[in-house]
């Protein structure tokens, strides 16, 4: 830990300290072919894991476990609600035993429950002209969860797609997915977060917006014009209503953005710019020293927008206002403040006790601590610049990306350059940036393995944070677990804060891409366990079951009822355009029912009470024998009907 | 556990002990809508699991998992390589920690690797004319390795979909699938087992076929014709070559087959049958008293198909053999020997030291042990009937599914219906079978939480089990986990049987459905970490890199090398039809990039030294930017490249 003890004051990089390490950094490095490699340069510690004789891993097992483990039939303490990256889905994981106790699908393809494959995820996706799904890709970011009163209120999750720049909402009785909002000119879609009140009504103590940040610069509209001049492209921050799930309003940047972070009181929103130069090439998105994050004023974009001083884009009708710094010279009408930060910043985060946003440097080994009554202060025209919001930018280590909060005014950075966790006191660094030499901000770094991305302490995007548990999602696991081809897994380490030294806890294995989450209290989730059936307007009953045509389209009402589809045979024309609806009239929790029609690739399940539909043309005659697919019965093999589809 | 201690001779039901509990698997009760739960009756046993008391989950923990915990750090001992049923996926479990180490896509779409999407993975999976996927659904059931010695040999895995009756093969050096095959005129494709050895040339020591056995009858072929018929509907047992993949032969059968076990010698193969009425509903499914396993004599039947003695079935060119009865009225030439079992059997495992299979009975609460040098001796006309093959028929418990041994001679079968597993040993069986009426059958039973699928034991499946874990991969997780909607996580529950007595070690969660899986030793498997670039015909390097166009075909050759890719700009035109190519040149381990371009639903990933490409058509104008979604470099933000598609 020799290198961890250089907590020097000021908010100048202390370059004798970390140029060794640092150097590579350089633009040069980092852009040719040859210094490519230099960025991880962790990776040349690795082993072959059959070894399994890696140093750093026996000191980690040394070190392991004890006293966390969850014995078969204990329940975890806590929900973990965590993004999948390029796999596109959501999923929840108990902590501490790691267990994946559900993937919920949202922009990908799940055959298992048939998401993308009944009508009724077809419609949350979208679809094309010709029914076919928009998209079966997704890229899943971030996951933030509903507030009430500045803590969970078990409500709602969102989680964004950046490929396809959408926002989705998971219910959280359900746990499934309910709604997924295309946002309108904008590309490259990453951080999310919903508000926690209204900027105005405190009553409104409750999340009632979701904020959506946007990385990418494109022409405005996209439809072809400007492509080939970068410079007149735009960036959008976006506002997503929470409750009807449409865009309320746009407000276009200086720069680009990234991660989104709220304050508590419902004033300010922000986020963390890595490319205030408005570049459109590696180099170019570098050459700034300085980059910001910007803080949007809640209350005068929408009083603005109220006023109907906007403008529209393209197709689109949600009014866009402009945050840009030439049309808001004025601090006492700006829709936005840009606060200068380290170089090319990587995540903003609110402090629990409401006070600070920390944005990271990633470039810069700093963390920059903003204070939100000085943000205020300078939209109130009583503060001289931006950069005055700062109050603290202590020096924590290497690729600085996000930072968490245990409740007792500790903070906890991921370094992805040093593959480090680093444990920091943020009023000892805001002492520190006064002149106080002697404060202690660095108190604990402990080695990741390796190159963590994001982390997040339990409750601690909330005024409740516990200190309990630091999940550190690391990108690259090398030589922790028996090695499984080119592509490793990657890894969520559990760690415990609680005590006066971070113990690591267990090396949880993730799927690609563990890429953020939430850690939630278990008794703030409140699950419901069996569908009511009259929420579903299909639901098939006995008075209606049967099979009914109209033309050449078949509607086929079925039931399933352990061991048995309430129809043994569905007949049917070749070219018939059918509809299958399926409702499960079995009321024990757990006893879902699968349906699959071989060579028709129709394969989805029904749960208790719940209704589900498919619409296939019948193109191709033969026998075809729909089956169950979710075990249900001991007869469960036997559980069949067939389709006849006669020529 | 008094209800087990009634271990009775014979091999008849024991109608007085076991009708209380059995009662309900009576054909009315089953039938009906209001008696269907009582097949689930542990059901009624259900709590709140938010509440965390059941007594089972109490008992259980206090049981729970000293001893076996894998520290952070740690390497397993074990790989599981599992199915995931209706999820169409196959997974690389660590045991005993339970660690996810993989998830192999095969059937499904997976937008992380970009299974599904790229040029390469379409092939493998198949496509329809107009280029797109022909299925997105799939439903794995077996997993089962090749063989050499009678051992695991780390090359292969297969694994079957049983939507769409396809047989994938999984290389073990990557851990990804490299061949899918559809088998013709098959529907319900259930079990596969390769073989071990030649059943003709002894040297031929290794897997060098797979069997396939089906569960549903159709029409041969199935192409609009007998669909009104049923009875002349037929099932065909499948033979595909292991390294070719091409369909070798089938062999038409009476009744169904269900799982395949094979013989270590070679010579035998064989399927439980569970319809051997040829029923097309319940009740006549369920209508005979005993059902049986079919035997297929593999040398003769490939004689036989050699001699040109087959036909084909529409327009299909794979030989098909008579093997139904009324065609093998003579054991000396027979090429199948019907063995009658219990009741619509569901599970059929070889014994590890090579002389016995095993029946579970399913709707007869019996094992039926055949021996198969009496089946050899059937088949040379030197045995009186089918049925004096079997050796033992023991008592064990209700709702049989699946054997598994610990090659000290016990076996372990689930219970569906009692929700246990129960030890008991072959040679005590085959004892009391002889009328020894001391002899101990059940050496125990344990209850799992609930309802036991399959169960497998660490290399239980070949010469070297080692009696060290077992699996139990259980239907429903109940109040084992905390609740996260209506669907709760299948549970696979780790057992040390290495002692006298079977300890729980672990309640791992699964997502559904984790259906069979094989327990290999760590040292068998032997990955590859570095692809070889030259194996990729379209590998990209330096001299062929570019942009090149033929009308208004576009190939885009590009590089990937942390945090750049090659070209940072690719103009085309609107309608142009675009194949973008991917090598990437990063060399350190693990060193993956991804590539998404939004609004073209593209996403897929390139490990180190890999190839991978993209066909679609530029339909839309606009600027697109390409960027990398697997976390790569501390500038991964900021690796991109811009599509510019002109109007």
């Amino acid at each position: 830990m020799d290198r961890d003890s250089s907590n020097k004051a000021g908010n100048e990089l202390d370059t004798e300290v970390v140029n060794a390490r640092r150097g590579f950094l350089g633009k040069s490095a980092m852009l040719g072919l040859a210094g490519a490699t230099l960025g991880l340069a962790g990776c040349k510690e690795e082993g072959s894991a059959a070894k399994g004789s890696a140093s750093a891993s026996a000191a980690a097992a040394a070190k392991g476990g004890g006293g966390h483990e969850i014995a078969p039939g204990q329940l975890d303490d806590y929900y973990a609600f965590t993004s999948a990256g390029h796999g596109g889905e959501a999923r929840i994981i108990g902590l501490p035993s790691g267990r994946t106790l559900k993937r919920i699908p949202v922009f990908n393809i799940d055959c298992m429950v048939g998401w993308g494959i009944t009508n009724e995820s077809k419609k949350i996706i979208g679809t094309k002209a010709d029914g076919s799904l928009e998209y079966k890709t997704g890229d899943t970011h971030h996951v933030h969860g509903s507030y009430k009163d500045g803590t969970y209120d078990g409500r709602f999750l969102w989680v964004n797609d950046k490929i396809h720049s959408r926002l989705a909402r998971i219910r959280m009785d359900t746990m499934e997915c309910d709604k997924i909002t295309k946002l309108p000119n904008v590309m490259g879609f990453h951080g999310i977060f919903p508000d926690k009140c209204d900027p105005v009504d405190p009553k409104i103590n409750y999340t009632t917006r979701v904020f959506c940040g946007a990385e990418f610069h494109i022409p405005l509209p996209n439809d072809g014009h400007d492509v080939n001049d970068p410079d007149k492209w735009g960036c959008l921050f976006t506002c997503v209503d929470a409750d009807s799930m449409e865009v309320k309003w746009q407000c276009r940047v200086d720069g680009n953005m990234d991660l989104v972070a709220t304050s508590y009181d419902g004033k300010l929103a922000a986020s963390n710019q890595y490319n205030t130069e408005n570049g459109h090439d590696l180099t170019s998105m570098m050459s700034a020293e300085r980059d910001a994050c910007v803080f949007f004023n809640v209350a005068r974009i929408e009083a603005m927008v109220k006023a109907g001083k906007f403008v529209t884009i393209g197709s689109s009708k949600v009014p866009v206002v402009d945050g840009r710094k030439a049309a808001n010279g004025d601090p006492k009408s700006a829709l936005t403040c840009y606060v200068p930060v380290g170089k090319n910043p990587h995540g903003v985060n609110a402090s629990p006790d409401g006070k600070y946003f920390v944005c990271s440097g990633k470039l810069s080994p700093t963390a920059t601590v903003i204070d939100l009554s000085l943000v205020l202060k300078w939209f109130a025209g009583e503060l001289k610049t931006e950069r005055d919001a700062v109050v603290a930018e202590p020096e924590i280590g290497l690729g600085p990306l996000h930072t968490a909060f245990d409740g007792r005014g500790n903070a906890y950075t991921s370094l992805f350059l040093d593959s480090q966790c680093v444990k920091w006191n943020v009023d000892a660094a805001i002492a520190q940036y006064k002149g106080d030499k002697n404060a202690k901000v660095i108190i604990e770094k402990m080695d990741v393995h390796y190159q963590p991305g994001h982390n997040y302490a339990s409750m601690g995007e909330t005024k409740e944070a516990d200190g309990k548990y630091l999940n550190s999602g690391n990108k690259f696991s090398k030589d922790r677990f028996l090695p499984v081809g080119p592509l490793h897994p990657e890894t969520e380490q559990l760690i415990d804060i609680s005590g006066a030294t971070m113990k690591l806890v267990a090396d949880h294995t993730a799927y690609s891409e563990p890429h953020d989450g939430i850690i939630v209290r278990r008794d703030v989730v409140k699950t419901r366990q069996i569908y009511n059936m009259d929420d579903f307007p299909l639901a098939v009953k006995p008075e209606n079951a049967g099979i009914t045509r109209q033309g050449n389209k078949v509607t086929v009402r079925m039931m399933s009822v352990a061991p048995n589809y309430s129809l043994p045979e569905i007949k049917v024309k070749k070219g018939d355009e059918v509809t299958l609806i399926l409702t499960n009239h079995d009321k024990v929790e757990d006893l879902t029912h699968g349906c699959a029609i071989p060579t028709y690739d129709i394969c989805f399940i029904v749960n208790p009470q719940e209704t589900k539909s498919v619409t296939f043309k019948a193109d191709h005659a033969g026998a075809f024998w729909i089956y169950c697919t979710h075990f249900c019965h001991a007869l469960h093999l036997e559980m069949r009907s067939r389709l006849l589809v006669e020529a």
